[in-house]
């Protein structure tokens, strides 16, 4: 029969990075696209045996059977913990709500507060789930300068005030796609201009823990004494990305409301992921996981910066990040790279296309590069086939 | 600061059920309310052994690293065989998506189909999260007149032509609230209608195969050649709901936009908990697993029907269902039972009061009785309790 779907996936297409998620899974392709921890990474010894005594235990039952949404109790506090690494102190049960991983938490956000035409103030380019989501609200993405170190302050603050936005989403650490970092000072700034203009800030923090060079910043989310502030981080990239466990942090208000949209969607997160990442906090096993894995994407990111630099045509230019998953390229002007995508391909090397990151579908010139699922062989030899393959095309200086 | 929340939770509160969640931890409280399993069915052990097997073998690390929206793949293929029990063949992997929980299909239904206004057609009274989910969307329901053996189908042809429905929602098996069960005749009569008028049904299934009398009755989908039943099971009230697993199948035109409709929630299921359901299936540990719980459901079902028929006023009227886990009870006209909840609570039992099923608001003398969660005896003592209180009710016959 002929559906009659609703509006709000109308012009939508998969998620980019979803939509190649096959191709990523052929062992030929070396893949710069998606957003994977390395798989050497995974603390799969010490989640084997955490669960093994999780299901042997006293909570073996309570572990199984129907949770509260708002999360299991263990993880709530220990989640409270967790976030004092960046800044965040003081905050109570209330204050604190498990979700499905990060993206659950933009999710349960703009459900929230997104009306169909309401505005999100985004950095251009940012994160693409967070323009797929938005779309399924009906909700409008506008586009913020970028600068070097992040946001341009100037351009934020003429937005905020043309545009009324509803929120404003930000990656401060290491920023999907760019790998930028705000400065405490523009952290400051940003702040006091959601304070003076009231708007709700979206801190989207999965990455900030993967820090392999500089000193860490404290949290947007840190500083707010108002409640305007969201705060969002997950243990994808930290623990195992199939566990589906992140944190959202915000005013007891908002996760009423967060609260009543998870119980709308999927009533609550699984139990026993939830008791797994509490575990693995509690015996303390963080420190030695970041310990293991930051230098293990620091060595990944150096090899593949190392390679740009030595095969990609000199009028490319790359993104040198203090820590997070991603280099991001600008290819000079003339160069297409969704054309390109096919081809790259072909030599069996896959990126994700920049343009998916911009809310305006602008940097056909950009791609976003993943350095920490490949292997450091296949870093080399994956940048060499791309920029062979840059160099190839009409217009490249060498 | 005042934040500016989103219509789609205005006049929304929370789930009745959930919101009595906290008070059903308290050891001292009876919970007729809730639909757990029984903890004593919940399967420790397998699940236990399952896992570490799960993480000890040879795909233990793709187990934790980032997999594809649609499902694990094993758990697609043994999905396949299991919605063979209910009648439906022939149906291959782009049918089939793994949801979070059973409820997370009907989201990603609403979601791929509603728009602010349609109309979806449902049972009066009918399982209360479909009606919250559909408020998030918007949507209206529209409650349809319920037989003694499910939808009364001359109201619901009616219904279709006077309110042309987007979807019509039904659980055709031991149906939350009432535990009612549709004929065969009527499934072949509503599929009819579908194609007749156009209309796609929600066949929610949760409780199909927890049946302790009578035949079992092929599901409306093992029906449908055209593509007009979205069918949904989940293994929450099989094997455990903490593991939040179940199935959707239906048309992959329909299966795509649940596709991305997920991609822009939570991105994937848990892949831990697909592995243990599709390793479940796999080692034949489901049919064990039903032969011990059925009965104990099928035991508690007669205690606390046999209790009613004791302690209740002989005017208060009950189903007595074939399977599942709810029984539904009708007071006289002059009873509230919300006013009646906080008596009820002061005596330690809890229930939910019926009008949160009714589309309309109706049914303020029914509640809702389930049964798997509490002992023989703490039914017995529970119904002995809510039955004194009735019974001091003004104008109650005894």
């Amino acid at each position: 029969m002929e559906y009659q779907f609703s509006e709000r996936f109308r012009g939508l297409e998969a998620n980019a990075i979803r939509a190649i998620f096959k191709l990523l899974k052929s062992p030929d392709i070396i893949s710069f696209a998606g957003g994977m921890p390395a798989t050497e990474c995974l603390p799969v010894e010490t989640i084997k045996k955490i669960a093994d005594e999780l299901l042997s235990g006293p909570m073996a039952t309570s572990i199984l059977q129907y949770g509260p949404t708002e999360g299991y109790a263990p993880l709530l506090e220990s989640g409270i913990e967790h976030v004092k690494r960046v800044g965040i102190d003081g905050i109570d049960k209330e204050n604190i709500f498990i979700i499905n991983g990060g993206q659950q938490g933009l999710d349960l956000t703009y459900k929230a507060f997104i009306n169909p035409g309401d505005v999100v103030l985004v950095e251009n380019p940012t994160y693409l789930a967070t323009l797929h989501i938005l779309k399924t609200y009906q909700g409008k993405a506008i586009g913020v300068d970028s600068d070097a170190d992040g946001i341009n302050l100037a351009d934020l603050e003429a937005k905020i005030i043309a545009h009324r936005p509803k929120l404003i989403y930000l990656v401060p650490n290491f920023s999907n796609p760019t790998g930028k970092t705000l400065s405490l000072e523009k952290r400051k700034a940003i702040y006091d201009m959601l304070v003076k203009y009231g708007v709700v800030l979206v801190e989207d923090d999965p990455y900030g823990e993967l820090r392999f060079v500089g000193e860490k910043v404290q949290s947007i989310k840190s500083l707010d004494k108002t409640g305007h502030v969201i705060y969002v981080c997950s243990f994808s990239k930290l623990i195992s990305p199939a566990l589906r466990i992140g944190l959202l942090v915000a005013d007891k208000e908002i996760i009423k409301k967060v609260n009543l949209g998870k119980q709308a969607t999927d009533v609550q997160s699984v139990t026993l992921s939830q008791a797994i990442v509490d575990k693995f906090l509690r015996d303390g096993c963080l420190e030695p996981q970041l310990k293991k894995i930051i230098p293990i994407y620091g060595m990944k990111k150096a090899a593949m910066l190392e390679a740009i630099n030595i095969y990609f045509p000199a009028s490319a230019r790359c993104t040198n990040p203090q820590g997070g998953l991603f280099i991001w390229v600008e290819l000079p002007q003339t160069i297409d790279a969704v054309k390109l995508m096919p081809k790259a391909i072909e030599r069996k090397v896959a990126y994700v296309t920049g343009n998916a990151f911009f809310a305006d579908g602008r940097g056909q010139n950009t791609l976003r590069l993943n350095y920490s699922n490949a292997t450091v062989e296949q870093i080399e030899r994956g940048i060499k086939s791309l920029g062979d393959l840059l160099k190839e095309e009409p217009g490249i200086k060498e």
